[in-house]
C-alpha cells in the first residue's frame, strides 16, 4: 500500500465539477511542471521525525513535505492528520509513502530513522544494527536526490552522519549532522533564565561529540554582545569554574532528563531542526554549531570523523566552520573524542 | 512536586552575575508588573493538549503558556522539552504544574483533559466519569480566572461545553467548545483537494452535533467566492447528491481513520485550537463552526443544549451566532441532534 | 553608474579578515551558484514600486529583490534604506541598478514604471508614452528572464497588460495585470466595515476593467460562508440595490479620494501585489481578480483583450479562470468595457 | 474635520442588514469593552511616521493603531491607503485624527514630528523651534495615557528624549529614544556584507549621540559568537585600526548618503522603531542600543542627559543597562558627547 497525497476519490461525478469550475484561458501555454519548488523528505515518522516535519509545515518552510517510513498505517494517519490542517495554513503538499521513490528532487533530505536498543543489546551492536538500517535509507536517498541536502538526526548523530557521507558519496558540504545544534540552544536556555534575558540575546557554542564528552566553549558566551567571561574579569569577578561546569553539566543531563520523564524528546529537536532547514533552504549563512567534517582542526589528523564546529549554512550546505578560538584543554578534549569516535568507526569495519 | 518555570539552580554565585550584568538606570519606577499580557493555559499535557500547545507558542499567540496536568512527570517533561527550544522562538514563558493556581488571571483556558473507555464501559459510565473529572477542573479555572474564555476540547465536546458552562457559572459568551471546527478544516480539504485549490479558498460549514449526527450545510460551499451549489444549477450540471454525502461521509470517518492508524488525533487539532485562539485573543472577528448554546435557533426550545453554529469570535467570546440559512432538511436534522443531547444530559442528571 | 548589492570597499585588509575568518572543510565540492533561489524585479523605484518591494522583503517572499529604475541616485538611496534594515530581517540580497542585466533569471517581474500626465495631454497621448515607454521595459525583461512572469501594475492596467503581452511574445498565462485585485480588496474592506467583521471573512468580487466601468459581482458576495444576496432573499429583506450600488461607487472614488489626500497611493497596491506574488511564488493556486486574457468568456470575441477575471494563479501564473456566473447586465458591461478598451488599442495601432 | 476609523456610511439601509446578519446567543454577558488590547499611537504622518506605522502593520504587533498629525487631508489619505490593505491582513483598528484624544490608553507611543530646517536658520533655533512642537506633543500624550511608554524617534533624538522626558513627568523607565539603534544596525550590516554572513549573527554597537559624536564600541563586535578583535589578536592579524574606523565612518555617513540620494530616510528607521517596539510591547526583554538616562554610567555626572546605552527593554520600558565595558578612550568620547549635549540643553533653558 502506498499512501499519497491525494486521499479524496470521488468518482467520474467529481471530474465533471472540476472541469466545469475552472476555464483556461486563450493562448496559454501548458503550465510546466512547477520549477523551484522546495522539497523536504522527511525519513522516519516516529516523534522526533513529525516534531520536525509539524514545525516545518507551521513555519512554511518547504512547498512540498514527504514522509518516508516502514510501518504504512502509522504514515499514513500522520499524512491524514497533517492534511487536514489545510484550511489554517499555507498550501504546502504533503505526501507519504513507504517507497523512496516518492522522495525524487528533494532540496533537503532529513533522517531520524533508527533503530531501538534492545534489553541487554551493547551500545555496539545497536549502532552495527542503525549502520545495516542506514544501508537501506541512504543510498536511494542518494539516488533520487543526487542534488540533495542530507541532515542527520538519527544517534548516535557524529558516526551516523559519517555513514551517511559514505555511503552517499556526496561532497562532505552536503552531509550535516544535527549535532549540537540542540545541545547549545539548551546552554543558552539555561544562560538566558539565570540571567532574566532573552535567549536570543545570547551565543554560546557547545561543540564536539553530541553527548557526554560535548565541549562548551566558555569564550564563546556573550549575552547581549559583552563577552560574559572578560566581563567578569573587567568587573573582577571571582572567576567561578565550578558554577559554569554546572550549567554544562545541566545541559548534558537535560536530553536523560526529559527522556525520563515523558520518555522521548521532540519538540526542542523539532524546533531545532527547523532552524537549520530555514538557514540551509533560505541561503542564510548563519553560522549554528553542527556535525561536519573535522579533519584539519584543531590538530584532528588521521582517519575521518565528524563532530560539531560552528558551521556556516546555506543553499550549498556547509559552506565553512568559523575559526574560533579553543583553549588547548578545549582543543584536547575535542581532540579525544575524535578519537574515542574513530575507535568506534574502526569497529564498525566502516 | 511543582515544576515551574525556572529549571536552572545556580545558587548565589550566579545572583551576583545578574546583578552585576545589568545597572539601574536613574530616577526609574519599579517596573510594574507586567500588563496586558496574554496568558493560556492548557489543561491536559496530552497528545492533544500538547500538539495545541506547542502550534500556539510557534505562532506566537501568546506571552505565557501555562500547562495543567495531574502527571507531574509527563508535564515537567513537556515543558523542559519546549522551554529548550527558546533560542529559536521569540521569548513565551513556559511554566507548568499539577495546581491551578499557576492559571490564575489567563486570558483563555483551553481544555484538553478526559478519561479513556474502559474495556466494556459504556458511552454513558464514560461521560459520567469525564463529568466527575471536570467537576475538579472547571471551578479551579473559574476561581483563578474570573474573567477567561473557556475553550472546551475534550469528547463528547457539544456535552462536556454545556457541563463546563453549568460548573462555571459564566456568561454563555465565555464558553465554546472546539465542536466542528476541525470537521470543516476537512470538509474544506476534502473539497479542496478534489478541485485542487486551495483550502483557504473554501467556504464549507459543518453544524450542529460534532461527530456522526454533524450536518454538513451544502449551500454554504463556496470557492473562491463562487457558490458552488447555485453553480451547478447555472452550468446545468446534474446535482449528485450522493457525491456530496460521500464527501461528509468521508469528513465523518476521518477522525476514526487517522485514530485507527496512528493511535490518536493530534496536529489537526493542535492547528485548529491555535486557530480559534488566534481569533479570541486578537479580536479578529472572525467566524468559526464552534459549539455555541443554541436555544433559540432553527427551533431549538426546551431544555439548553450547545451545537456547533457559525459564530463570531473575539475578545469577548461569542460574538453573535451567523444567521444562515438552513433547509427544512437541515433544520430538523439540527433538532435532532439536540434531542439526542438533551436525552444524555438528562440521563447523566445535569 | 551600476550601484550594486555590495556597498562596502574596505581594501586588501578586509579580504584577510574573511579569509582568516572561515576556514573550507575537507572534500567539500565547491558550492554551486545557488539554485532554487527565488528572485523578484521590480522596475520603477517610486512610491508604488518601493511599497512593493518593501511589502515583499517584510513578508520574506523572495531570496533576492532587485530594483530598477531610470533614476541612478533615487535608486542607490533606496536600495541603501532597505539594505540598513538588515539586522531586523531574514537574509535578502537586496540589489539596484539602471542596467536591465541585473535581472537575470528573475522568476517574477513587477512593473510599476509610468509616465506622468503633463498638463494638457491626453489621455491617449500619455498612454502612447506609456507604450513607448514599455518597448524600453518589457524586451529586456523578457530576453534576460525568458521563464518569467511578468506581472504589471502600471496604468492603464488593463492596456499596458495587453502591451507587454505582445512586447513579450509571452504564453498569455505568463503575463498578468494587478486589475481589480484592490478594488476587490477596498470593496471587501467596505463591507466589512459596515457589517463590522474581518475582511479575511468576506468574499466579493469586483471585475472587468480596473477603473471607472469596473463591475461589482454581487452575486459573488459572502461574508462568512453565507452569500449575501440569497440571504437577503431568505430573510425577506427588501434588495436595496441603491445602497450596494453606493458601495461599489465609493470603491470607485476611493483611488481618486487618496491620491487626492496624499497625492498618490502606495501602501495598499503594495500589499495587494505582495498578496499576488505569494501565491505565484509560493505555488498556492489561490483565486485573485487580476487582469489575464479574457477572449471567449462571457461573449468577447475578435480582438484580444485583457481584463480582470477571478483566475487561480500559481508558479505557472494563471491556470485558469473561475467560471462564475454573471447576470445579463454584468454580462454586457463586461463586454462593453472589452470595445472601449479594444478601440484604445485600435488607435494606438498595437 | 476628525477622520476616524468608519469610512463607510451607507445609511439606515447598511443597518438593517448588520442587525439581521448576526443573531445573538442566549444568556451572554455584554461583551466587556475588549482588554488587554495593544494600542500604539504614532505621531507624524510623514515618511519615517507612515513607514514605521506601515510596518508595525505588516508584522502584526498591535490591534490598534492610531495616526496624529496636523494636517488632516494627509492623515486621511494614509488612513485610508493603510485600511485598503484589509483583506489582506490581520484585522488591526487603524484611526486617525488631529486630536490627542484618540490616543487615550495608548501603550507605546511613538513621536515622529519634527520642524523641518529652514533656509539660513540655525540649529539651536532649528531645536528651540522642535521644543515648541513637544510642548503641544508630549503633555497631551502624557496625559491621554499616563501608563504608556514614550518613543521618541523625531531629531536630534538625544536632546528630544530629554525634553520629553521633562514635559511628560514620566519615570525615565518609560521614556526611550530610538537612539543608536539602527545606527548599530547599519553597522552590522556593514560588517555582514565585508564578511558574507547574515547581519542577525553580527553583535556590534554604536553608543553615546546618535549622530557624528557615536562611539563605535571596537570590543563589542562578535560575528556568529567569535569575539572578532581577540580573534584577530589570536591568529595575530594585524589589527588594522584604519580600516575599522572607516567602517564606523561609513556609517556615519550612510545617514547623510541617503538623504542626498532620496531626500530622506524611510524604510531602515520603520523596521528599527518597529523591532523596538516589539521588544516594548511583547515584553521581550532583548538588548537594544537606545537613548536612555545616563547619569551614573561612564563618570556622566552633574546635568542630566539621554544617551544610547545598550539597554533591556520590556513590557515595563527600560529594565537595565548592560554593564559593557568601555575603553578610557571610549568613555571620554562618551562623556564629551553628553557634555556637548548638557550645553544644548542649557541654551534651551531646559
Amino acid at each position: 500500500m502506498h499512501p499519497s497525497g491525494s486521499s479524496s476519490s470521488l468518482g467520474p461525478g467529481g471530474l465533471d465539477l472540476t472541469q466545469a469550475f475552472f476555464k483556461p484561458i486563450q493562448r496559454a501555454a501548458l503550465p510546466s511542471p512547477t520549477k523551484r519548488h522546495t522539497k523536504i523528505s522527511v525519513i522516519g515518522a516516529g516523534n522526533v521525525g513529525m516534531a520536525i516535519a509539524q514545525t516545518i509545515l507551521t513555519q512554511d518552510l518547504a512547498d512540498e513535505i514527504v514522509l518516508i517510513d516502514a510501518k504504512p498505517d502509522k504514515l499514513r494517519g500522520e499524512m491524514l492528520d497533517l492534511q487536514h490542517a489545510a484550511a489554517f495554513l499555507p498550501r504546502t503538499k504533503i505526501h507519504a509513502s513507504v517507497d523512496y521513490e516518492l522522495t525524487v528532487g528533494s532540496d533537503l533530505c532529513i533522517v531520524t530513522a533508527g533503530a531501538r536498543q534492545n534489553p541487554g543489546e551493547s551500545r555496539l551492536d545497536l549502532l552495527q544494527r542503525n549502520v545495516a538500517l542506514f544501508k537501506n535509507i541512504i543510498p536511494p536517498l542518494a539516488r533520487f536526490s543526487p542534488e540533495t541536502i542530507l541532515l542527520i538526526v538519527s544517534n548516535p548523530v557524529d558516526v551516523l552522519t559519517y555513514v551517511s557521507w559514505k555511503l552517499s558519496g556526496f561532497p562532505s558540504n552536503r552531509v550535516i549532522g544535527s549535532g549540537t545544534n540542540l545541545d547549545s540552544s539548551r546552554f543558552r536556555f539555561l544562560i538566558a533564565d539565570h540571567l532574566d534575558v532573552n535567549a536570543q540575546d545570547v551565543q554560546a557554542y557547545i561543540v564536539g561529540e553530541h553527548g557526554d564528552s560535548s565541549v562548551a566553549l566558555w569564550s564563546s558566551i556573550s549575552v547581549g554582545g559583552v563577552p560574559v567571561l572578560s566581563f567578569l574579569e573587567n568587573q573582577q569577578i571571582a572567576y567561578e569554574k565550578v558554577t559554569l561546569e554546572k550549567i554544562h553539566k545541566e545541559v548534558i543531563d537535560s536530553a536523560y532528563e526529559v527522556i525520563s520523564l515523558k520518555g522521548y524528546t521532540s519538540w526542542a529537536i523539532g524546533y531545532s531542526v527547523a532552524n537549520l532547514a530555514r538557514s540551509i533552504l533560505r541561503d542564510q549563512r548563519k553560522i549554528h554549531p553542527v556535525s561536519v567534517i573535522a579533519n584539519g582542526f584543531y590538530g584532528i589528523e588521521g582517519g575521518e570523523v565528524f563532530l560539531s564546529l560552528p558551521a556556516q549554512l546555506g543553499r550549498g550546505g556547509v559552506l565553512g566552520v568559523t575559526n574560533v578560538h579553543l583553549t588547548d584543554e578545549e582543543a584536547k578534549r575535542f581532540r579525544d573524542s575524535a578519537n574515542t569516535i574513530l575507535d568506534v568507526q574502526r569497529q564498525l569495519g566502516i
